[in-house]
């Protein structure tokens, strides 16, 4: 017997993620510039999608959110008004990232009932905690490496763009070399210092990383991690699973 | 008898400092919003000034300029063609922000032959290294608190706008205090962590904090460090000195 599937749609600001798990199981990953209805059918005529959910930055055009809200499968869309596996803290739930909660109900899945810190770096790096009580804590958030960049570019008006590259200079001897020693060496520290700080507060804490802009640091991190890139597409699953089974 | 002094212009993009050096003691410093000739009168019919240095960031109008090479004593503008009082290691010293060359000067005059971190923070922060030969070695540069919040704002299109305060918080439970605690928490890593490193590589290394940005982490910073907000001026009076003995 087949089993049925998840189809989960992540959509940034960038570019859409489209995952099929079976179970908790990730069969695939797919990505592409934007969502439409045409990659949807596509992927509903591959696979034998029960449910989906759709977590999205931006605004979907109409005609495919409603090809999906029209779809025979079960459907919801990640909102802070959705039902979570995990108790939450946070004061603004409006305003936390969709992101952040469904790296934390990943993370969460992958290990429950343990402290955990999730650090997950793209065009911002937050930095969140869950508790041993199964709780989102909240977090802090600090620029991604690149608006780093742009940052010392645009908003001084005299320093060069330079860009996120894996260095071993300690120090710079030109301007280029100077800002991107000194922005990558910053996050560098960023990382561990929150490890080593958490670690500290939070006994026995666990820590993830994930997102795109974490794989610079991965191979320099000193402390024990988990490197899971997928653990958004992991949350979104486990919180699609537990919206279905209500 | 009345000593000479000298009169110091630092013009950074916003603001213009002005200051009296009698010898090697600053006995005046003021801040005004541009340099005009009017200004500058001012200062030459309340000291007796006989040397004057202008570093800009900035172009200054035509009439000042002139005002200022026509005055009856020795006046120099800082360029990196400007002889120094230290060796200078830097690959491109035409884009050496000048700023940072005079705080690496005024440190090493405090505390010559011996090997110096300056952290200087402003809309950037620069870790410059002099060695204990009295050499520019060169160093890096990150965003400063400001541009780092500007930039969680402009280019991420749906954080709110944050701002600089001292802060206690471990974590944001809203999205306000995580980008706050975020950032201040992430510079002052980056601080601790350039001051960790360099000090295991450069025996018996001493620190130099600088700008009105590194106010909020003079307290915070764990290890023993030297704070002297006028570092640049300090240092724009030692090359003025050097250039009229040459």
């Amino acid at each position: 017997m087949q089993k049925s599937m998840n189809l989960i749609i992540d959509h940034g600001n960038s570019a859409v993620k489209i995952a099929i798990f079976e179970q908790d199981r990730l069969l695939v990953v797919e990505r592409y510039p934007l969502l439409t209805a045409t990659i949807v059918a596509d992927f509903m005529s591959r696979f034998p999608v029960k449910a989906i959910i759709l977590c999205s930055v931006i605004s979907i055009d109409l005609h495919t959110k409603q090809y999906l809200q029209n779809l025979p499968v079960y459907f919801t869309e990640l909102t802070h008004h959705t039902p979570l596996p995990i108790k939450n803290e946070y004061e603004t739930p409006d305003t936390l990232g969709k992101d952040r909660i469904a790296a934390a109900v990943g993370a969460n899945w992958l290990l429950p009932n343990a402290n955990l810190l999730i650090i997950d770096a793209g065009t911002a790096i937050t930095y969140d905690l869950v508790s041993s009580e199964n709780t989102f804590l909240g977090g802090t958030i600090s620029p991604g490496a690149q608006i780093r960049f742009r940052a010392l570019h645009e908003f001084t008006g005299k320093l060069p763009l330079a860009e996120e590259k894996s260095t071993d200079l300690l120090i710079g001897k030109n301007t280029i070399d100077a800002i991107t020693v000194g922005v990558m060496q910053g996050i560098e520290f960023e990382i561990e210092g929150y490890i080593t700080l958490f670690m500290q507060k939070y006994p026995n804490l666990s820590v993830f990383l994930t997102g795109r802009g974490s794989i610079p640091f991965v191979a320099k991190l000193k402390n024990p991690i988990f490197v899971e890139l997928n653990l958004v597409l992991i949350g979104l699953n486990r919180i699609l699973t537990y919206n279905v089974q209500l």
